[in-house]
């Protein structure tokens, strides 16, 4: 299974940590009229100003949590410029109900709900994983408690819900459906993926299971949800779903990739994050599955790693040393590869229905950036 | 305001803990004929085979750990009785149906619906409160850990979603969008409650809200889901939320009082349980806002309490001491006259919408039950 989209001979891993992650080139060149960036920033403006006015309905001082979750708001309460994230949902959201023909706008709910139930499992996971940064600060269970991180998720769940239902349209009914089937896919890959840390192997196919589950099916759901919106049939939805999926797996394994050489000044993880955490994750697992010395080796250095009571002290060396054999048994060479195979079923998904060329060119340069990004 | 509903003179509290609940006896007679018992035999019967296939959806070990929780197996995985709770929300979502001349069985995928958003709300509120003890057991955190509680609480909301929006109709999304207010009113609550542990005081008016959104709202749905499932218009809706919110205050009423001089035989609590807890419930705020000497005796003791570092160990008779100036200051009568106040309202409501006289008296016997239960 590992060869089967291998690029290319293996070189030893001589990459550090802080270079971008291995290149992966854009399958297509259709995107290269598309601006992403403004792409990225439609979704985010459309979508903003509806997702404060909704997390503005929430009792306080839940408002306050999730204005801070959102990098709205510093600790102290007082207004901060935040990044909020790399808005890849909402772009997709607002950009799928063009497909339909109707204006972005139809997909603004859509995007917003989605936004709501990523940040929802976001608070969650965060807490249950103990995971203290995230975007550059301390996380919310961190700041303000542990049951505001839970109640304030669960806030925002109902919101989301809320957003789309009280649309009150027969279409806010069917995207609230599949919004609770990702939902539900969201919340199986987080018991798979605490499951798996309790294991002592994980295969590439139950990762890649979990990832799609994790990842896979909100990116999905952000990726037809405008549609649906906006009166697209099921056959339609699905496709788009397919682009999503798809395009939600190459996200996970650039991802993976970044959770080990990413640049922590773009990633705002520590170094070596996902080692760090022992999260099998995809680099990880591909390596252990390879075979050869450099896994056999790997496999023996993680299974005493597992026992060692001294983990958390571990220097940036031996972290180094763990990152170099995961790369010297192919790992980190497989995943770029995944990430590839998994962007191009994605963009020839879009082969299956028919919309505007340009509404597709932007769907090939949005996957095209989840590719290439380095956060 | 107090005195508005006074139920006559008050008398020094003499009662002891043990003994039931103060008299409070159903407002109508109607209700003679009707056997609560096997009502709520007949919403448990209809809603669990539904209930226990939506849970085996779920991801293990998910599907395991609910099962711990809703009482069908025990720690160790094996089969056990199990009381499941009173079960009256499902015996008023299927009750609700037959307003609009529908079977019971119309509103099953509402009573699952509601029964899965109260037990999600039950999962995380024990985990957010610190509540070790939950139907005579163990509560998930305890036994399956934090991570457990939050995860398996988020699957059962999302599958409450989803039982309801598989159904595909207009009315199961009106539905689903009632469900959704009740939980954000819910999770409106919870954070209202959570914020007055950390305040001196709390008035009748903040307590009673609080309850309205913690316990009313979800009760208002329970009341109404099977006759939006059956087809009922906004008005006869609203009556029935109408009717279920004054019931949801009227049993949160008996219930604060059962959390203070419940028999714990029966309620599976702890003794003084809500004292234990500092709990600003209904008796506590009431005896507080009444004046006089009972009170303001209260008001100092609480105060040094709040700061007490040896709270946790005061003897039985130190919270029996707390109990009796409750009493004393009128916050039990005063209480039990707000539970016969709310049901006489929930019961009197019903008489703005035509239903089968059969159906009237089932609801008018749930109420009934309600304010009389002592667990």
């Amino acid at each position: 299974m590992l060869d089967q989209h291998a690029a290319g001979p293996r070189t030893p891993g001589t990459a550090t940590r802080g270079e971008t992650v291995p290149t992966v080139p854009p399958a297509s060149t259709a995107a290269e009229a598309v601006d992403v960036t403004a792409l990225l920033e439609r979704g985010r403006t459309l979508a903003t100003p509806v997702l404060r006015a909704a997390i503005d309905r929430l009792a306080a001082p839940m408002d306050t949590v999730s204005a801070y979750h959102f990098g709205w708001i510093d600790a102290e309460g007082n207004p901060t410029a935040g990044d909020g994230g790399k808005a890849v949902r909402p772009a997709l959201a607002v950009l799928s109900a063009e497909v339909t023909g109707a204006a972005p706008e139809v997909g603004i709910p859509g995007a917003v709900a989605v936004e709501l139930v990523h940040n929802f499992s976001l608070l969650h996971d965060d807490l249950m994983d103990g995971d203290e940064q995230r975007r550059h600060r301390d996380t919310v269970w961190k700041v303000h408690g542990p049951a505001q991180a839970i109640l304030v998720g669960d806030a925002l769940f109902a919101l989301a819900n809320e957003v789309l239902l009280e649309l009150g349209t027969v279409a806010a009914g069917r995207a609230t459906r599949r919004l609770t089937s990702a939902t539900r896919a969201l919340i199986d890959g987080q018991a798979q993926d605490i499951s798996y840390e309790h294991r002592d192997r994980v295969s590439v196919e139950e990762c890649l299971e979990m990832e799609g589950n994790k990842t896979g099916a909100l990116l999905a759901c952000a990726s037809s949800i405008g549609a649906v919106l906006g009166g697209a049939d099921d056959r339609t939805a699905d496709t788009l779903e397919r682009y999503g999926y798809h395009l939600g797996l190459a996200f996970q394994a650039v991802d993976d990739l970044l959770g080990i050489w990413g640049d922590p000044v773009s990633t705002g993880k520590q170094t070596w994050s996902d080692l760090r955490q022992r999260k099998k994750s995809l680099p990880v697992v591909a390596a252990l599955a390879a075979g050869g010395s450099a896994s056999d080796q790997l496999g023996e250095i993680l299974a005493a790693d597992a026992k060692s009571s001294d983990f958390e002290n571990f220097s940036e060396e031996e972290f180094a040393a763990r990152a170099a054999l995961i790369e010297e048994a192919g790992g980190r060479d497989w995943t770029a590869g995944e990430a590839r195979r998994q962007h191009t079923i994605a963009v020839e998904a879009l082969d299956a229905i028919d919309m505007p060329d340009r509404v597709r060119a932007r769907f090939t340069a949005l996957a095209d950036f989840v590719v290439v990004r380095k956060r």
